[in-house]
């Protein structure tokens, strides 16, 4: 497990690798030549991060032979970060701690043994716990992976975690060929926004749920137009109108599941016999409802999924990982791919940010570090 | 599907075999020379078995020379039973039907074409749907399977389905070895009792769950009697003693529910990392109640069990379902595996058996031809 590389304490810097196990302790003393510092949204307590979350000034350790210095630029808030600093993921780093596990930075200082980086180059973090909320950050070059600086800024700060994801998601778990069907709820999320548009390059139809809002029909519309084949609440999922629906379209041998409670029940019901449901997160934060029927008459399968688990069973050789990210760079620039529907916020004011973490309206927060 | 073979109208006698879709008329005349009858428990509409079954004197048609004549001998009263004369169950027969899927009979007449069965002989059906509740049967020699006579009738009656589904069940989701452990609820039901001596013959621990009632000591100490290791109830399973138990024993790599509700949830939190979940049935029958966080970071997979499907996908080469039943048979030989505890009850009273059908004694009732 990644933990922070560095956090200011009162009287005491401590910033560790968590890679070499180094452990340093340097006084507070950010005058003193040659110690560098930046600025880092951190907790030293687990809660609602609106009130364990503050701006520091954290010391940065040297560079050393095999380490890189990385100016963060775009960092996104997702809902496993949240779950992350409020101590209900299964992956918890040792307090205190950044916050922040997707984001993108630039290169700015490479130890003299790191040959594959160079100052310039875009990077993202290999593992989850980076605490990517920050403006800078030192760690092994090992820990960071290279990515392509021909696509958006945005579309790069994003495309190690939930493009990924849904990439997964797709290929993982049932054998899809063009013209089938996949079906998902929390469709406007991350990764459904990258599965409305993987499974469409890869001739997927896709049947999108979502919540019913106010402003319901703009988000359709958005979801259309990122070739979404299918939008509807989880209201129509659950009445007749479907039955319409599966006369035109095979019924989907993959359902892709964040929401959980009666909306993974929903999801269930219309899976074609022998297909499979992946559950890869919990937006209602309450158990799946799944009526046993469909798992004993119909043979669906129920599995889970989760990227950090992914990418530690593909740690020993980065090139699947590496694979997956440049074809997903590759579609961003084709236009295929494109970043999830976010509002930019300059990481000092990340306040504004989670001040609309409980609201309902869906908003995905990008910080900015300017 | 299998049909009923046949059933007496009020002035036509119909009777079909379904396996050749043979479908006859014969007047009502039960004096006429060669017209065989029998009594048999037949429902006209789904409802309530108490409700919709009634006694009916139905003809018997010819022996073809294909067919068997068979005397039945005992069959069980199944939950899946109750499910398909309410409507509930995935597979219908055709009304008019005759209850019961489970059950044993002795061969009396065979056509002149069948060569592998004699009068004497001891046959279990090969299909769910076969309509066990009845003094005879005439059917297609193919839709019944030799048992041994060498073991006792209640094993031989009810060999089929419940201890053939405790079978797969801890032979095709997971790869256990000696030692390993497996975890079920509804434990002393038939298919969990079957497990319990199945899973100790093989060298397995069996963890047992059970719902508190009266007389749960005796409960407990009739399946500890069988094999079982632990036998705890579902609020035990929810509290904490159950870390006592996993630091003398692994946790499981299967478990299997037939309960549902929040007891499937219960089961799914003991789990080991990347083990399975199956369900075989839904007794609560309320939805199960699963935290995602299980699938999502412990990989724990969820999947669903139904003998008849595994009936039908083994249909063309009998040979698997055969070898298994020898194999069970020998069990029961070698006093490894004892029919369920269960209340026998001649045919024609079997009312006694459906006033009971809602109380939560657990009783499973077997149907006695006399």
């Amino acid at each position: 497990m990644a933990l922070p590389w560095l956090l200011s304490l009162r009287k005491v810097d401590i910033f560790c690798s968590p890679m070499s196990g180094r452990l340093y302790s340097v006084l507070r003393s950010h005058s003193s030549a040659g110690v560098r510092s930046c600025d880092a949204l951190v907790y030293r307590t687990r809660g609602h991060p609106r009130e364990v979350l503050s701006m520091e000034n954290v010391v940065l350790p040297h560079v050393h032979e095999t380490d890189v210095r990385i100016k963060m630029l775009a960092a996104p808030i997702n809902p496993a970060d949240i779950n992350m600093i409020e101590g209900t993921y299964a992956l918890l780093p040792t307090l205190p701690a950044v916050g922040g596990n997707e984001g993108m930075g630039e290169v700015i200082e490479v130890g003299r043994n790191v040959l594959d980086l160079k100052p310039g180059d875009w990077v993202i973090p290999v593992d989850a716990g980076f605490g990517t909320w920050r403006t800078e950050a030192v760690c092994k070059a090992s820990e960071v992976m290279l990515v392509s600086k021909d696509i958006p800024l945005l579309s790069a700060a994003t495309i190690g975690v939930n493009p990924c994801t849904a990439y997964r998601l797709l290929m993982d778990f049932e054998t899809l060929m063009s013209g089938d069907t996949v079906i998902q709820n929390g469709a406007n999320s991350a990764v459904g926004q990258a599965v409305i548009q993987i499974a469409a390059s890869m001739g997927l139809k896709t049947i999108n749920v979502i919540r019913d809002r106010p402003n319901v029909k703009d988000l359709m519309e958005t979801l259309h137009s990122i070739g979404a084949d299918w939008v509807l609440t989880e209201e129509t999922l659950n009445n007749s109108k479907m039955a319409d629906l599966f006369r035109g379209v095979p019924k989907p041998k993959l359902a892709l599941n964040c929401v959980g409670g009666h909306s993974a029940g929903n999801l269930l019901k219309h899976i074609e016999c022998g297909g499979t449901m992946v559950t890869y997160g919990a937006m209602a934060r309450k158990p799946m409802q799944l009526p046993a029927k469909h798992l004993i008459f119909d043979d669906i399968k129920i599995r889970g999924f989760w990227m950090t688990r992914w990418k530690k069973e593909n740690k020993k050789d980065l090139r699947k990982f590496n694979t997956m990210v440049s074809l997903l760079s590759e579609m961003v620039r084709k236009g295929k791919l494109t970043a999830p529907i976010c509002t930019p916020v300059p990481l000092h004011d990340y306040k504004v940010a989670l001040e609309d973490l409980t609201s309902t309206n869906g908003r995905k927060y990008m910080l900015i570090m300017d």
